[in-house]
């Protein structure tokens, strides 16, 4: 029997192995995590509207009952083309057929920015921005210099692709809504969100009338978009940005990163040319030049359909997972791999949620922005959560989060690190707790919040 | 107006601060971390049927209405009782009244076990217990060597009180239910674990005969009960437990802590003395002795009440938080300290779960076990959590484990550390994935788990 082996189950991977499980073929998956991730309502977890359990499913149960597959939790590290093998952090694999579906990382562009602006790729990714966004509130409430709350209560994410706009929608409205009235020193709706994009507009992929949308409903949120502008320097303190208008240098401790991505490091073992984003380049059938028996999908791989190329979306994934299943289907029964058909894209639209009530979405029968794209976006999401389980939950999450205006997973997890001193504490009158002459936070003190009446420049 | 410290937002801190909300009385509460947890339902999320953010409320969206009361995420370090200050781990707090409610940690007697024998009591910790138990799976299912599968797959529990019973009953229907079928080379129902208690029964604070019955539920799920027996080493590969006929060596690579805790360290810095567990001994009305503004509550206390010392449980926590509150009360409203009345702790009854179905109950008006216990257990415990999405959430995820058998966050996250070598790969027909002469995991290979079958020792 030939063995199959896929490395990576998100979704072209776990779709390569569910289509193939009535073929005469033995499958091996190996994915350096338990889960598959349904990557679309990442940024629903990093900022606390989401549990991950709520959008992550394991891969073992999926295929659990699909007896000619097994899965193994294993980092893939190379490939040995010539001998047939996948190289494991500890021992090896001999393929007959080799599907490489490894995703994609996050890109700084040569910068070592990993430490100061945390992208999000893995549900670790996303419980850090969690933590620094919460933590940042908590810092601003300890901090007693203005300047230095503002700071705190300033956040910048880099890149207005879908997930850029959708953390910073997110960001505006943790301030505007879920954290409004919980604060005694700082006030939240204050928060400054800043999304910085390079091109002359954000969601440069849709139509343009949709970006206009989309940064109006943005700025309603108190989210400032620049675009044609990039970030130069980040520090964990300030972010310096570069446009027309020269260099500002900005104080904002939070930053994330949501700009660049290169595919995963084992495509460099590949017997094949990459683009400068490190993607593999395929063949129309989406196997190597000379290696009829490898094939790269998902985000990892450079696909040309049509003459445009193929983005890296959910849906371009599922896509080409069910068109090497297909193939591989056709060589296991048989049939001469040279009359192989290419793969096309069939593309059904785009969609980005911007926040309560608002999205964005772009097919070809339908264009639109508002409350009927926002419930499309999610009807649409929801189908295609894997498990009956997790879509109950994540519609529970949704409409109770619409309802009451909260996010459910509010935790501070792992280190807090060092967090401002705690004001001066003057001895008079014992209650209050600011620095003399700046008695705040209590209700004998006064109400007006430090920062937040001062205008914005 | 008076400043009332607390610190702690666990069942004691947050209920002092609750009943206090009308008080012409300034409050803070300080916790080291930013939401209450709902403590008896923690081994909930360390076996993956709750997602944290199901049991864990952010403090300050608890009390975001008291206008009385702020919040403060910062550390307690000590109290400085005669200048009545609290140290935190930047800046003081100058107190009229200070309520400690730090609660406990795990204590390991001694020894240095933190890193092979995880304890529960954080969120943080329910993780890595999760992330442990989840990933012996799947290494066991890496492994080659039987005997090194089966430690794998070998769990001990320390400590036979309510939390070693949750623990350990999960441990055993995670391999006899959740992952029964997910695995082709191990055969997880073939699940060994151990609970290992030094008094003569376990759950040791309820009557005899439920002592039994948890004890036999408890072997239906495949764990075997180790009373009069010590855990004298644990060094991450076997533990050695000691007891009358002498010492037992036993390979296994998991080890949880439900033995010993001691009160959190900010006790010792209290002017009163604590007993060897380092809980704080308090006066009869919950101050310490010549401090009648200091009050200590809750786990951090060693309390005495009507002659018998008051368990370390939520309902005596929120007992003990009313007290205070009342007492605090009365002292603002100008009611001289010496007439307070001193606490005393209504027993409204113990109760634990074993697993599916199963729990013990002892309360004054009934003592049972199986099926009514286990609907009376789960019952009191929604009841009890804080937030309404969070009583829906537990039950909705109550529910669906019971009628599936599974548990919906089954993630490993964080860092997956060394795993064994994948077999030793041969190269005949390539779809073999065994040592030679090992053929496993395919379809086409045998079925025959490597272990399981044999005979237990």
């Amino acid at each position: 029997m030939k063995h199959l082996v896929i490395v990576g189950g998100g979704f072209a991977g776990l779709e390569v192995a569910r289509k193939l499980a009535k073929e005469d073929l033995a499958i091996t998956l190996v994915d350096r995590r338990n889960h598959h991730l349904f990557q679309p309502l990442l940024y629903q977890v990093a900022t606390a509207a989401l549990s991950p359990g709520d959008i992550a499913y394991p891969i073992r149960a999926v295929l659990k009952d699909q007896r000619n597959a097994r899965v193994l939790l294993a980092e893939a590290k190379s490939v040995d083309a010539a001998r047939r093998k996948l190289v494991l952090d500890g021992g090896e694999l001999t393929y007959d057929y080799l599907v490489v579906a490894a995703g994609a990382t996050h890109s700084y562009f040569g910068n070592d920015w990993s430490a100061v602006a945390p992208g999000l790729k893995s549900i670790e990714d996303a419980l850090e921005i969690r933590r620094r966004v919460f933590l940042a509130y908590e810092a601003a409430e300890r901090e007693v210099d203005p300047a230095e709350q503002r700071a705190w209560l300033t956040f910048v994410v880099v890149g207005g692709g879908p997930t850029g706009v959708e953390l910073a929608g997110a960001l505006g409205e943790i301030g505007l809504h879920t954290l409004a009235r919980d604060f005694r020193r700082i006030d939240p709706t204050q928060v400054r969100v800043l999304l910085v994009e390079g091109r002359d507009r954000i969601l440069s992929a849709y139509p343009a009338k949709l970006s206009t949308a989309a940064q109006r409903s943005l700025e309603r949120r108190h989210v400032e978009v620049k675009v044609k502008s990039r970030v130069v320097a980040i520090d964990g303190r300030t972010v310096k940005i570069h446009n027309a208008q020269g260099d500002e240098v900005l104080a904002a401790r939070t930053v994330l990163w949501a700009a660049g991505v290169e595919g995963a490091a084992i495509g460099a073992t590949l017997p094949a040319p990459r683009d400068r984003a490190g993607r593999v380049e395929v063949q129309p059938d989406l196997s190597l030049a000379g290696h009829p028996e490898i094939f790269v999908v998902g985000d990892l791989a450079k696909v040309v359909s049509e003459g445009r190329e193929v983005p890296g979306v959910a849906q371009a994934a599922l896509q080409q997972g069910r068109h090497v299943a297909q193939l591989i289907a056709r060589d296991v029964r048989g049939k001469p791999s040279a009359s192989r058909q290419p793969f096309r894209y069939r593309d059904k639209g785009s969609m980005a949620t911007i926040g309560r009530s608002s999205a964005v979405v772009a097919t070809s029968g339908y264009q639109g922005h508002g409350h009927l794209a926002y419930l499309l976006w999610w009807a649409i999401h929801i189908a295609f959560l894997v498990g009956f389980r997790n879509r109950l939950l994540v519609m529970f999450h949704w409409v109770w989060s619409w309802v009451t205006f909260q996010r459910g997973a509010r935790l501070i997890t792992g280190s807090v690190g060092e967090l401002p001193h705690v004001g001066g504490i003057d001895e008079q009158g014992g209650a209050t707790l600011g620095a003399p002459g700046q008695v705040i936070g209590l209700p004998s003190a006064s109400d007006e919040p430090v920062i937040g009446r001062e205008k914005r420049n």
